[in-house]
């Protein structure tokens, strides 16, 4: 399937990063959903660079729907949103376009297309293409807090600083879903930001750890053996540039536990059954257990960076030295976390639309 | 697809912990591929527990190819593998049979399956099942060899110790392809061992981190957004039970990195492209280039232990406290290596038919 | 996918005509359903040969569930049918072993397989493996009709003798169901006994077009473009060896039809809306509307027949002739009627499963 | 996948009738593709409407290829073509929104989206969408015809009329790929024509047959059971719109057969394998055996007519009578020809390249 994720619930990502338009087919949406385009708007603001963090790239991100939208809803047929990219500077790769950028996909690229592909600005590959994903995830994260389940991610850790594990969540998703920068703890981002213009002014890039939790999630969703919750999320999530890894509850703090510590107990409350502790992460044999989705993405370093790098001209198979030219972020994770958001939902709207049929996204009931 | 993972090559996965026969059907092989029934014999071996590591249960793991196999080929058409469960002593879930197993998927599979799964020694959901997977790898590890591809993993960190990490990648891959307990620093797996014991005298379990690598890849293969290598191989390796996150090249380290000394430079060499580092573990962009692929699985302790645990009766929906009979396994991590090797290799195998022809494996050229 | 068809509920086949032992694993069965052997049984009896009307090769057809059944219901995991091969006469065929049998899949077996296939008996394209499926297939069948669903399919043409139309459709079902040779009109299986005989003695074979009818299915199931209902059922219909055209509603009598004569007229009835005739055979626009599913195959003469044939050795590559010893069907549609019931059921519980959810077959709900 | 089709070339399908844009997502074609705008802007003429045989709706086609493509060949990674509706007249429908047009899809849509569609002009379900369809094809068209690999589609039966079989199959497929109406012999192209005219003077409309032929094809293509190349192809075909049948080879006329006519023995011709006839259509064991693949499509007669019809108003649940306005073609096979020359050519390069790999269509060799 290649440029698509999903079964029930399937997005297509098309575009390059100096083309015309790029955009997104997401298929299998319920009819009905709201397309709140104000929403769509901010959640693509969330997106944006921050002022002094990253990019100078200044991309409008006028969106349209051209299908699947009717008077403010799903039609339930094939959703496209188009972006423009109109902030385009192909000029500055023009001088080292056959320099492959050391971290990236040029050289893959190239031995993958055979040098058919577009490499301008990093072509197909470019985050830029997780604006039309983000477009999209809108709607699913729209459509999913209507059925009471509700997706945040903060910046667990960046430019070697933590921030503060969740606590209250339904609190703290709250507050990330409004914050211009996603941390629980403000103090702990201030510093942040300071990693992440102390690495830019040293021409330099910062890599770091985005955590994701979703609350309300019915149980009884995912399957056994390899569709499993965790492999379906990860098999999108790592379709996210720059991610490395992928982790569910303590993650690799798992490692270093012991079965008694690690278990969450089971305790029968207001007829239902919940867990003690959290952590699975929400997920017992690849199977949702109606606590709490927690899942951690490792994001590396841009590779965009300004000083000198070896590699090699895929045209003429020297070695040479690259001296990047271009706006390029110092940290992707500012941006990326609505990223994860929005993959994170459309990914769960496909697991649950196989669970509960298509319809489940607009009208619940199990 | 559910209780199936791949594109191209397809393994499906059957049986219960406790039912007369369980077994996987692998599609889409090569045909012509040697079946060499000594060396999947001596890859079940090395799945079995090692004594005073592992659980009392004893299964003969006796194996027939009822299909796909002629003249020790691989005919082309499914392979199905059978084998059969001899060792079972389902008496000892009788009595708890009702008791959600902290960690484990007895709640999840009544949420899911609504009573009627079969919960004997966790049924469908029971790491018992990775013996057929491991019996269809060896077909695929062995073929893989052929065409230059060798994968080995190592038990990277397991109770609270850290083996060495992959210096001399074919010395260390065949040092582990050999080793009964496959680490790179003997003096570090008997200090593992020493945890495993004292985990298992105080009724405990223990985690880790299994680390794979695999050399001999050809560079191109993987897809930009979505189907990643990344992404299909961790989509196949979350099906491994107890597995809570998967991480490539420096996996979670790459989040306290910088851009400078995260990417990997390039370098001419004998008429193609190396990398001088491999922080990203042999994948740019999604797609292989050609440096060895490294992979880690985080791999909680194992949940059955013998501690008295809270948990509910799913039958009465009451609170109760369980404690487990049954033979189980005080540490997963030195059966699950060759899991490990044999989900990596089903899914390479899958990545490179999709991008070279269902013929590839046997005869090779790009 | 290869073997298998399938997306939400999933039919992989393994097995080869001469192997010791063929099988099917059904993935995606809502828990719970009845897996009532005799009726298995009594599906697995419809497929066999009729004295005087097929081959003599007699297999017992013993099944087994060795996966998937507890209590005899479905646990909602794979299940997997197991069946013996037992009355194989292996040397019938090795002398004419490298002769590509005209109108069967050796020659096109060895461009695909190389040589390595099983060619015994046909190998894994054998008719026997629609044993499996049948197997399977009852349970699927057994489930719709919990459901309202009932399938049925008679034998519309065979030998050049046409059996009447459908009229009253559910007593037409009912009687096809418990019938030996299903024809609605007894006379004219008669007459298409005598051709099927008449073919035998001249050592030849004869074709006909198979008729499935499905009453109860609800109204909205199906996708627009590509996953059409007719797209999904012909995608598993032409599975079945020898099938080859798939038509629905009027078939391909709709080519000499007018807009006018071929439109079905819909009319308000108790609540709901119908039909007043059923030329589009129960699909408008690759969705269901309510009324009666009808889908015709057509249904190739036997390949077997035992008449000198031109053909290659495909050892030489030399012209040969060939006189095909074996036991072999002159016609295979009184057989192939309950593999018609079966596939259009397993697709249509996939079907079904996608639109509604996984467990709908069980409580249905919509 | 919904509006998707193909597995390693795949193709979605998105937009509806009246809205702003219409397109189409081709991922998996290999890169370096010729992309003749030239030659696409012909296909698309072919699918315009003929003078005096179709709907009075005039739509400028222009395309646009928003991705995918770079100095006129494909890049490898996915391709978006856009176009736009131009001659829209929605006021035609409004006066009958409410009323099902009988053998339409806006009941049955209806019970699928519950009302959230949008049913202008048939919207999603437009036969416009396969405009989409036909421009990315025209690159698949072109790619095969590299490889040696010919299509072509002639009207084999229509309002009655019935062309001549295919004889000299190069020539023939020359002939109607270049001819404006799409038949071997031109007198019964015209009477067909006039069989057009006719219904259309009644207000009514005509149905036919379309029949495909591919040369050139590999031998070894295609798999045993269920991704056979005849149940592939279906899958796609049916997602035309009208589309009620679809067969190979002798199609239907199958039934009618006796084995020692319907076999297609073999000979050894220049080092290779052919048959003497081709009653199969090329394709044995749902494998491509080399010879020419033949397809048949029965197409109903247009649904849209101007005769009074009885209908169900859809808002009121009440009984209506129906008198259709708009632009409607009496005839939807002149211009289908080419649709199906595009969805068979795209589903050949799915295959081809699941067999060969994805480079294959660029790069040939086995």
């Amino acid at each position: 399937m290649k440029n698509t994720f999903g079964t029930s619930v399937c997005v297509t990502l098309f575009g390059e990063s100096h083309g015309a338009r790029i955009g997104a087919v997401a298929d299998g949406l319920a009819p009905g959903l709201a397309v709140d385009e104000a929403f769509v708007a901010a959640q693509l603001d969330k997106r944006r660079p921050l002022e002094g963090l990253g990019t100078a790239r200044r991309e409008a991100d006028a969106f349209t729907f051209v299908s699947g939208v009717k008077d403010g809803k799903t039609t339930g047929t094939p959703l496209c949103v188009l972006l423009a990219n109109t902030d385009v500077r192909s000029a500055d790769y023009a001088a080292t376009a056959s320099l492959a950028r050391p971290g990236h996909a040029d050289y893959t690229a190239r031995c993958k297309y055979h040098g058919f592909e577009d490499g301008r600005g990093g072509g197909h590959f470019s985050g830029r293409l997780t604006a039309p994903l983000v477009a999209v995830g809108a709607i699913a994260i729209a459509a999913l807090r209507e059925r009471g389940i509700v997706i945040g991610t903060h910046l667990k850790r960046c430019g070697g600083v933590s921030d503060r594990d969740f606590a209250d969540l339904d609190a703290d998703l709250a507050a990330l879903n409004t914050a211009a920068f996603a941390v629980l703890d403000e103090q702990k981002g201030e510093e942040m930001k300071a990693a992440i213009r102390a690495a830019a002014a040293d021409g330099d890039s910062v890599g770091g750890i985005l955590e994701t939790a979703v609350t309300g999630l019915p149980a009884g969703v995912g399957e056994p053996w390899f569709d499993t919750v965790e492999g379906v999320l990860a098999h999108a999530l790592f379709g996210i540039p720059a991610v490395k890894g992928v982790s569910f509850g303590d993650g690799f703090g798992c490692a270093d536990a012991r079965g008694s510590t690690f278990n969450d107990a089971f305790r029968a409350e207001n007829g239902g059954v919940v867990t003690a502790t959290n952590h699975n992460g929400g997920v017992n044999g690849g199977i949702t257990n109606g606590m709490p989705l927690v899942v951690q993405l490792a994001v590396k370093p841009t590779p965009s960076i300004y000083k000198e790098q070896n590699t090699v001209d895929l045209e003429s198979g020297e070695n040479a030295t690259l001296v990047l030219k271009g706006r390029h972020d110092p940290c992707i994770l500012p941006r990326a976390r609505v990223v994860a958001d929005s993959v994170t939902a459309l990914a769960l709207c496909d697991l649950l639309a196989q669970r509960y049929g298509t319809d489940w996204l607009k009208t619940g009931g199990a």
